[in-house]
This record gives structure tokens, sequence and C-alpha cells, in this order.
């Protein structure tokens, strides 16, 4: 059987079933945002990974070197700010073809070690090998927190509130702005979401550190994609409506232009980079004092519900609507 | 300025003078076999990670996906074993194209698994994203052993004796094989070699603990190339002589029908995989002890000298040779 007809999630189900992967140190392995090791007393090491792709998950026409660099940091620290940690070390893999410019690996590096900066994460390794045409970049993020501090996907209790920060959607639409003329949009909020977005750490790390949030993802695949990792891996359900996901004045003046659905880049694009997370209904104004105290817009957009592994969305007409499209698809 | 003309090692020190790399829990950064990282008391972490890629670094048509596995994962474990640390946990992130078979993935991940299985390393999470041809595997290690055990590649000192354990350039050997005649010779303990390395996780580990090395790596790049990077970062100088490097008996009869020089893949040859250790001279007995209860042949090749940062290379007749080549280069 071709990996196309199997899927990225049942193959790394496959994946998952025939490794060891118990081990007295290990707290979590496959299938978080980080795997999670036992440390020092009450403290524990995250762990996260992802290899970008030329032409896959970047093309150079579309960015500069240095804001991809930052954009490859961002994508793991992400991963970091949704289990509630602080970034502390990355090691990073490039494979590229030895035509490329000094320059364009100069600021590529910049790039990654401007958001390090901004996050107090240190560059400690890596590897450097030539390729034959494509830019392939392979990080690994190691980050840090309390082992009660950390927040799972797997802990959404029914009856939790759904939240997200930001605007879903934006680097989707970002994206198709691209795609049709990457000269006339590069200044639009959405093309800069989409090149450089800034991952929620200091958020995500105030959640987990006053415990309000019972289940935590960042949204990379896409809202709906996110959201089901986090019921299924609870093995509870979710409603969320439409009417309540935001949408920024600028994507909602721009968004027809590029898709026929207003909703479709918000519940299907990825690389949003923003943090989904569930908590119980009293936190409710404890979470608006967060959002005001660090400027970041946080958002109840439906509630977790029993044990029916599906996600239900609500239209404008509180309808439920039919959903066909599951994010993006490696295989 | 095109990065072939910067070479490998030099863009590596580029990276390292644009980045941060200080922070009080760090022990080692940039520049050895594993970046070391202070944990509880005397513990200590080790990180490593290797990017591999398809027709750079493997031929699908020369292996397995099986070995393919066990190799990927064998690069990273000697570089645990060059540290004296034991394998802990790995991440692995793969591109393939949708059209490969779930087997392939099935069986290079078992390879893996097996390899890992062997080292009590477990498999704690990674990546799967398509590719549009080739396959590039992305695999991070940690390893774990005592602050006051690890073995770095800059303590080389005036009158070591340098060391080296089984057979250089045998993988060297084992590649020409594959290149000139992949189904005559795919039995051949060279071409066994190449394709299945078995790390030295147990003498490194042996060596760290009983302070028998000074200084150590593994050899990947070659002998040369390898011994290089000690003098340089120790600030010494070597000198090794070609009568006292081993030659396993099968590639003193094969060598002379690939390699013009017998001696060309034993110095330049990369992936061995084997340990370059330097000792000081009152070790000697108990080298050869620890040899003889592993089974692992040890073979003291040269001498560490002043601070010349060069390797001097004697040839049959104890004539100083001229050397030219230095290793693989990637740009």
């Amino acid at each position: 059987m071709r990996l196309k007809k199997v899927g990225e999630f049942p193959l790394i189900d496959i994946i998952s079933k025939q490794a060891n992967t118990s081990h007295p140190s290990v707290i979590k392995g496959i299938g978080d945002d980080a795997a999670v090791v036992s440390g020092n007393s009450n403290r524990c090491l995250l762990v996260t990974t992802d290899i970008l792709r030329e032409d896959i998950h970047f093309k150079k026409s579309f960015t500069t070197p240095y804001l991809l660099g930052k954009k490859c940091l961002s994508v793991n620290l992400s991963d970091i700010a949704a289990m509630g940690g602080t970034p502390f070390c990355y090691f990073v893999s490039i494979s590229v073809p030895p035509e490329i410019s000094l320059n364009f690996i100069k600021e590529l590096y910049r790039g990654m070690h401007q958001r390090a900066k901004e996050f107090n994460a240190v560059l400690l390794g890596g590897d450097t090998v030539s390729s034959f045409k494509d830019i392939v970049i392979s990080i690994t993020l190691l980050g840090k927190t309390k082992k009660t501090s950390v927040v799972y996907r797997n802990r959404a209790k029914k009856g939790d509130l759904i939240y997200v920060t930001g605007y879903p959607g934006e680097s989707a639409l970002g994206l198709l702005m691209l795609k049709k003329d990457k000269n006339s949009f590069k200044r639009h909020s959405a093309v800069k979401k989409h090149l450089d977005p800034c991952p929620r750490i200091e958020l995500g790390k105030a959640l987990a550190d006053k415990k309000l949030a019972n289940s935590m993802i960042d949204v990379s695949d896409g809202l709906l994609a996110d959201l089901g990792h986090i019921i299924r891996q609870s093995k509870k359900g979710a409603q969320i409506s439409l009417s309540q996901i935001p949408l920024s004045n600028s994507y909602k003046k721009e968004c027809l232009k590029f898709s026929k659905n207003i909703y479709k880049p918000v519940l299907f694009g990825g690389e949003d980079y923003e943090l989904l997370f569930t908590s119980a209904v009293p936190n409710k104004i404890k979470i608006k004092h967060l959002s005001k105290k660090l400027g970041v817009p946080i958002t109840c957009i439906g509630e977790i519900t029993e044990s029916s592994k599906n996600i239900i969305v609500l239209d404008s007409s509180n309808k439920k609507m039919k959903i066909k499209n599951s994010g993006y698809r490696h295989f």
C-alpha cells in the first residue's frame, strides 16, 4: 500500500505501535505538541521537533531568508507554548544546495537567532549537509517547565469552554494572497501573519502556571483538525459556533476576494500558531483579565461535550453544518 | 559568495559566531559530538542531531529500508558513544514522497526500533511530512551521563597516545564495492560494515567511566578529518604511523581491487563510526584489558604532539607523507 492511501495520522499510529516508547523517565511520549521527560524533582524537559521542506512548507519567492528563519523557529516555539513551557535550547539541521549564497544562510540563521533571543533560547548544535536542489530545515527545540504545570491535549473535560487566541484563518488568507499576487499584498497583515507568526509563549506559560487550561494545542493543522486532536485524545466531543469565531476587520474585508467561503480559511487553514485550549467555566473572568494583561485576544468559540469524538459546528443560524474537509494532508 | 566556496566547517563557525549559545545550564554547545546540558546534581543530558538525505548519504538501491533505519539511528548513537554517554530517547523527522510504500516506512522504523532496543533508547516523537521525490531523515538523540564522565574533543594532552577502535577504512571500502557491483559484494564484511555499523556505546561509556580517555570523537568524516577536529580544538598536534593503523585481513585482500592506494579509504573514508580517542601513556595496559573484555579491537596509531595543529603521517619507512585530501566535503 502507498503512503498516500494511509495518511499522516494513521501513519503516526502505526509507527508508535511498532516502537518501544516506555521508560521510567518519560511522562509523555508521542502524541502531544512535545514529549515530556522527567527532570530534577518537579522539573521536566519538553522536546519538540519539526521538519520544513521547500515548496511543501515554504516558497523562497514568498518570503525572505530572515523571515523564513524566524518562522522555522516559531513553529517549534509554538509547540512549547502549547505545553505551557519556557523555551531553552534548539538544534538546527539544514540540507541546502552548494550553489546557495552564504548570505541566504546567514540571513536564515539571523532570523532564527532573532526569534530565539526574544524567548531566551540558545542554539546548541545541528548538522549542515548538501542537497541537490531544495532546502530542508529540521529543528529540535527543548523547553522546560514544572511537571505540575504541563498542559496536555488529552485532558479536556465535559463542559469546558473552548478558547482560541488571535484570529484563526488569517495565515491561510495570507497564503492565498501570496499565491494570487505576492507583490500587491506583501504588506497586508494576513501575509505578515503567514510569514512571521509570533508564538504565544508568554500566554501559554501564564495559562499553565495559573492552571487555567485543562487541555491545549497550537493551531498548526487548522482549527478543526487541531480541535479534533484534543477531543479524540480526551475522548470527548465538541460544539463550536461560527458566529463566535473572531474575525479581524481586515480579514472580513478581504477574505471573500480570495476564498468562496469566509469560514474555510478559519476552519481548515493551518499555520495560525495560535493557542486553542479548553478551560472550566468559572475561569472565564480570569481568562478575560489575562487576555487584557497580555494584549492577546482570547475568544470562547464553543464547549466540550460528552464522548462523541465529533465536532459539531453551528452556522450563523445555529444550524448544524456538514463538515467535509479536515485540514492539510501530507499524504 | 556561494556556499560551496565556504565549506562546511567554516560555515559552522559563521553560524556559531552569529548565535547566542551561552546559558547557565549549558556545559558545551556547538562543536562536539553532542551538546552537554546540566541536569540534576552531577547528571547531564547529551543532545545530538543528524540529517541524512537520499543520494547524498544513502542510496535506496544499496541497502534495505530495515538496514537504513538501523544505520540512521547508529549514526546518532555513535555521537553519544563518543561523549561517553548512555542513549536515552530519540525523535525522528522524515520527509518522504506520498508514493512510497507503507512497507518501506514500516521497515525503516523497524530498523531504528531494533537498534534502539539494543541500547535501551525509546522513540518519543518526530514529524512526518511529504516530499516531491527524495527521502530525508533527521534524528535527534538524547543521552545521559555524569558531568564528570563526559569526554570532550578538546582535552587531548601532549604525549597522549592516539587510539582507534575496529578497522578504519572498511566502511569506505564497502561503499566502493557497492558502487562497483552491489550484487557480487553484498555479503562482504566491508559492505556489512558500511550498511550496518555498530555504535561503540559500551566501549565509549567504559572509557569515560574509567577515565581512560582525555579526548574522544567518532570517526564519521574520516580518520584524518576527525583527528583534525581533536587537535584543532585541543590546540595540539599529532603524529600517526601508517604501519600502526590496523587493517583487517579481508580489507588487505580486497582493497587494491577498488582503490589505487590501500591507505586512502583508511585515512579519508568516512562513516566508520569507530571511536578515536587519546589517552595518557600509563593507561596502556588498562586499555588492552578493556579491549579484550569487550571484544573490541583498540589500536594505538600515534601520539599527540605540541601545539602545531598539524597531523604528521609517517609512511611505512617512517618518512613524513604529504597529505592533500581531508575527508568528505558537503559544500
